[in-house]
């Protein structure tokens, strides 16, 4: 690789001129360039004249024209031409006199990682939120993709808000549970993170609330926002403490609630109708916007008779779910629904921070559900879920002793182990590694120190034979240390 | 759809207990909710029972026992069995007493949008930076999108760091043009926009200091992620004054320079030897941080020859690039190079607000650079560009008016045209516009009041033909102008 001389050559200059005039016109402009090397206190780091070619082709003008040019140097004494056909200056320097390395940017420190814990071989996964690999159609996966392929030519751009043939099949999809919304208010994600990272960065006032443990990756996003988090304590056992929320919202003052109002994570919770209803009311009370986090949706059969925020609270919630958790992870697809308010920042937001998502991608989502395999892949998926659901809980009630408590959630992929006090969890979960068994501590969702003493286990990752394995050997575990 | 009532059952009021118990506690914890509901000021917004199916599956016992409990209700007239076989509370409450809207969040205000210009049916289009769609190689991704489809299943996760094979060979293609790359501290994006991103978001202090004009879909990220930005003023023709740079720069007191140093957008300009040497100084001499994007490469044939501030100045410059551009817009892949001090920080940024990307995308670029589709495309491509580009200069040159200037950037899509003050740019788009040639007005790259009197156009993006009908027209308007 060589380091050439970069010229720059004003084009102005050679309108309207002779090839002579011309040649004139670059000699002087490399002559310009070289001549400030020699100014000691700024030493160049090139001395290798680029290519004639390369100098005519970017100045739209014949080769022969910039040979005349560096001939003119060379009988200048200016520039030499060296034996392999190249030209340098006479004068040669080959680098820097003084090290030039600039700082590294100041960015900032990273937060602490999540133990690493999901599908290490020769272990039970109970630490996952995702569902089994082994149940995902990879195979019509593979399908909707040929045939999105077969469409006259990939797409050349991104869809901005999204593909919106999909966008409408969510629409109508969304219509079933209960939720109106038009396609055109309609945001395909990366994820559900990217909804939560473009609700944050669109925000006027960065501070919201959240329940408390809150879920992992939205705490760490607001805290690499710089978005102040109010935490809305969640007892999965004895309900939610109206009146501690009330007074932590009245503190807190919030400009946006983030809530999972089914199957929280990591808890299992989900709100009763008075809850729900109590903080429609409070948003109204204390003017803050709902983001509402439906993601454990659609996995066990009975899931979707629980309605929603969006539902209740109409079009100025924010409803987000995605494809990615519980059934196709690989394709990262997530939205949310807005209205004419709200979407347009959220949209930009997206814009500016990606652009838009391979389209491709969306239209083999689009290809899944319109040729009916989601709801097929939803019917067996369904079923194995619940079978694995109600195995995990009969294996609990059975298994652990009676000091051990759980929650119910009956949706979602996660439910919440509570143990006495005199179980040390480190030690569990220390212990159940050691057994192959992976479990994630969950310290750090908590926003304020823990009030809960356990931890979650997703019932959708292992597979029912190898959640007995896991179960019977945590109540060998615990019993060890009760 | 029915909005069933959402009753918290705490499951270790179940525990250890006979069916009757079991269903005792059931019908404690429903009239309790329902209790609620008497109390005036608290309406309920549901009265119907969730499906006896649906609360035993959640719970994991029979179906039986819930309906014990419902029965047990039913006799003391709290709930009643409805013909249809659904269960209602006797109080036939079926909406909330006053309205539930929260407010929708306050979200920022959206930035006026760029005018949607690109490819309209009918039209030529000047104001693309993007590539001529007609030139991508679309049966060749697809047949790499089909070997990665062949590969063992469809991978269930995405790479958070990016497709560690692709990254090795992004290393590999780096060193052809001098620049050293671990593949380890290459981190793949969507597109350059989120590099864009990932820094502004990471940086700890929140000034930028960018070329004036600068690239509007940068200006438009720092602007709504308040990233502070001073404008280095750039006149194409005359090249830097470094005694402006030096002063901005020494008030500005950037974290961060976003510098464009090869085929700038919008202006075409490339830095001479000098200008890079004086801005990796200052980088020392006022600590900031470098993020080089080089978004123009592999364009023309020649273009490679320049060098980068990657390699005169080291790792610490963070170096940028993409695929999208220049090659192929619908898989969305970019990238940075960072050091290992640089790239945690991006890395998490990225995990924390997308997860990651479709590992099938980075699959299929894989496989279409792996094959050398890639090179035999770039061999291709650049023999048509240069065509064009030729061809754009000497429309240029011989059907404009003297009094019109334009750069020579010699790679990169895109160049600037100039027009003397007494043209109304205005008045020029409007008709061009009508004659169904489009070009973007340029006022919102400026950071500062507009220095330029013209706008930039794309020879990339349209046919020969396309740019000789454009430029005669444009000849025709400017003229009629003078």
């Amino acid at each position: 690789m060589k380091t050439y001389l970069r010229i720059h050559v004003n084009d102005s200059l050679l309108r309207s001129r002779s090839d002579t005039g011309m040649a004139e016109a670059i000699a002087e402009a490399i002559e310009q360039e070289i001549g400030r090397e020699r100014e000691p206190d700024h030493p160049f780091t090139a001395n290798v004249l680029p290519p004639a070619e390369s100098l005519a082709l970017q100045l739209g003008i014949t080769r022969d024209i910039v040979l005349s040019a560096y001939r003119a140097l060379e009988s200048r004494s200016i520039v030499r031409r060296e034996g392999n056909g190249g030209w340098t200056t006479t004068n040669r320097k080959t680098g820097p006199s003084k090290a030039l390395t600039p700082p590294a940017p100041a960015l900032k420190s990273v937060l602490p990682a999540n133990r690493p814990a999901r599908g290490t071989p020769g272990h039970i996964t109970l630490s996952s939120a995702f569902i089994d690999p082994r149940l995902i159609p990879t195979e019509d996966i593979t399908h909707c993709m040929e045939a999105a392929l077969k469409k006259p030519g990939p797409p050349t751009y991104a869809h901005v808000q999204g593909y919106p043939p999909l966008r409408e099949l969510i629409a109508t999809r969304l219509k079933h549970i209960g939720i109106e919304a038009d396609p055109e208010h309609i945001l395909i994600t990366i994820g559900s993170q990217q909804v939560l990272d473009l609700v944050c960065r669109s925000l006027e006032v960065k501070r919201v609330a959240t329940e408390n443990p809150a879920y992992i990756a939205a705490k760490a996003l607001f805290q690499m926002s710089d978005v102040a988090v109010t935490g809305l304590p969640v007892d999965p056992f004895a309900g939610i403490d109206l009146a501690r929320w009330r007074d932590a919202l009245a503190h807190g003052r919030p400009a946006l609630a983030y809530l999972t109002s089914n199957f929280q994570n990591p808890t299992g919770y989900s709100y009763s109708s008075r809850e729900m209803q109590q903080i429609l009311e409070w948003a109204q009370e204390f003017q803050f916007g709902i983001l509402e986090d439906d993601w454990g949706s659609d996995m066990l059969p009975y899931s979707e008779v629980k309605p929603t925020l969006r539902t209740l609270g109409g079009d100025n919630v924010l409803y987000m779910n995605a494809f990615t958790k519980k059934t196709l992870p690989s394709l990262r697809v997530g939205f949310v629904v807005c209205n004419e308010r709200t979407l347009p920042s959220l949209r930009q937001s997206k814009k500016l921070s990606i652009n838009g998502f391979p389209a491709m991608i969306e239209e083999t989502l689009f290809e899944f559900i319109e040729r009916g395999y989601y709801d097929r892949y939803l019917e067996r998926v369904q079923s194995e879920l619940q079978a694995r659901y109600v195995h995990c809980l009969a294996l609990l009630r059975t298994l652990l002793p009676d000091a051990v408590r759980w929650t119910t959630p009956g949706g979602g992929p996660v439910l919440w182990l509570e143990f006495p006090q005199r179980v040390s969890i480190e030690r569990l979960i220390d212990d159940l590694t050691e057994r192959k068994v992976l479990v994630n501590p969950q310290d750090r969702a908590f926003l304020t120190a823990p009030h809960l003493h356990g931890f979650m286990i997703g019932y959708a990752f292992p597979d029912r034979s190898e959640m007995t394995t896991a179960i019977e050997i945590m109540a060998e575990l615990v019993k060890r240390q009760l």
